[in-house]
């Protein structure tokens, strides 16, 4: 995979995952990604068809705040520094939104997915009676106050490392469920001036389930809806069962938000 | 004004102003407008022909957290608390983005505008060499450094009692120039980890001439871009001339934030 002719890229993306079926490519043509957009621009610059590799493939509808990818290039016709190849890019971008927000030479054997050492996401709840206007397809609304108390609680069930099979979706490919969970953060802050709150969900960790970030974040809802007792996400996590767990999350309130590297 | 057979409601809205011609009510039908789909929700929810008076009215593009407003209303089919009423309007609503986010009775003479104390207007501005994604429509983006520290030196020869000509739009038909702005605050956060810097500019006052927060923007805007120097600022506002003043900044990045009330 290492060419000595190609220069190899690290590139940082922010995106609106809205109105894409995901980051990866598809069959499909007429199946917009965000992979797909980000190749056809690199494309649209220098005529190179390329395969862009990311840290962490996104679902339809979740968002990016940095998305880490990389990409093989060969020579340019005219040779050009990484801030003028990130013009360059982001101008064939337009009018998606998906913005390069960094490019940089990185070494040929980096690997965007591989040297990852963890990945942060971020789950963005808007909690209070009125639907979000600024914000609307890009938070979670809920009615009813949560317990945010009692979902904080929750966490520390959750926290390490476990068979994590209850929050798992049925289509994952993962050959172990086991995973281990670095940080699970709930926190809240006024978002408006009525009593409107933004409750907001980290999750951290080396690799996730499929589904996993919005299958806890269904549950720590349940626990904050008062359906269940904090404690018995320990139950929940033990039965290894999807069913026992909450809902998934919706798409639209999570955010891959950085990816760790050492 | 006063009928006691009506019930006088303040509303708080929240929008996007994106896809409006503004706030105000246009003769033209095809021009849509936040206070035309407020009128017509309140009439999908009760039949009634209402006019809703707002504090401050928004131009085409420009967002609110948190216009008021009230409206009167005529004794419902069915006794309704005022949360029934702020549910019932925000279902007629969807799938506007906007989104009514508190709904009060209040004593019939209050009115939105005339009561008001002062306005707070919030200017975003996304300083980084990418565009935004998240918040496409929702910042002014500018890709070269901005001196922030030459912003916020020049606000001190635009806060308090002035001529505002210069910074007040050629279709303004307030008959009186003078207003007095009681805070214009600069400041700035890093808005993601690749150098990108978010600034924002407050501007309170009691009222503003047509354009006044986008025309001071785009002033502060010419300092920090070092096109001239802070102390400029006050030849500009003494020339009592709108040639001699920065451009408009755009729609997009300005913020209804709030209304003070005694």
């Amino acid at each position: 995979m290492e060419n000595p002719l190609l220069t190899r890229y690290a590139l940082t993306l922010e995106y609106v995952g809205t109105s894409y079926v995901g980051w990866q490519k598809q069959s499909h043509r007429d199946l917009v990604t965000i992979q797909g957009e980000v190749e056809r621009a690199i494309f649209a610059f220098c005529g190179q068809h390329v395969q862009v590799q990311c840290a962490g493939r996104t679902d339809a509808g979740v968002h990016a705040w940095a998305q880490k990818a990389h990409v093989d290039l060969a020579e340019l016709k005219r040779a050009m520094k990484p801030h003028e190849i990130l013009k360059a890019i982001n101008a064939h971008l337009r009018p998606q939104p998906i913005s390069l927000i960094d490019c940089a030479v990185v070494a040929n054997d980096f690997h965007a997915r591989f040297d990852a050492k963890d990945k942060l996401y971020v789950y963005r709840i808007l909690n209070r009676k009125s639907v979000p206007a600024i914000e609307w397809d890009r938070m979670w609304h809920i009615k009813k106050p949560l317990n945010v108390k009692a979902m904080q609680e929750a966490t520390q069930y959750l926290i390490g490392q476990h068979d994590f099979s209850s929050f798992r979706d049925a289509e994952c490919q993962a050959k172990n469920p086991v995973r281990t969970l670095d940080r699970l953060d709930v926190s809240m802050r006024a978002y408006d001036a009525y009593g409107g709150v933004e409750i907001t969900i980290e999750a951290q960790a080396q690799s996730f389930l499929h589904h996993m970030v919005r299958n806890l974040t269904g549950t720590l809802v349940r626990v904050g809806e008062g359906k269940c007792e904090a404690v018995a996400v320990a139950e929940i996590l033990a039965a290894k069962d999807r069913t026992k767990a909450g809902v998934t999350a919706p798409a639209c309130g999570l955010y891959l938000s950085h990816i760790i590297y050492n």
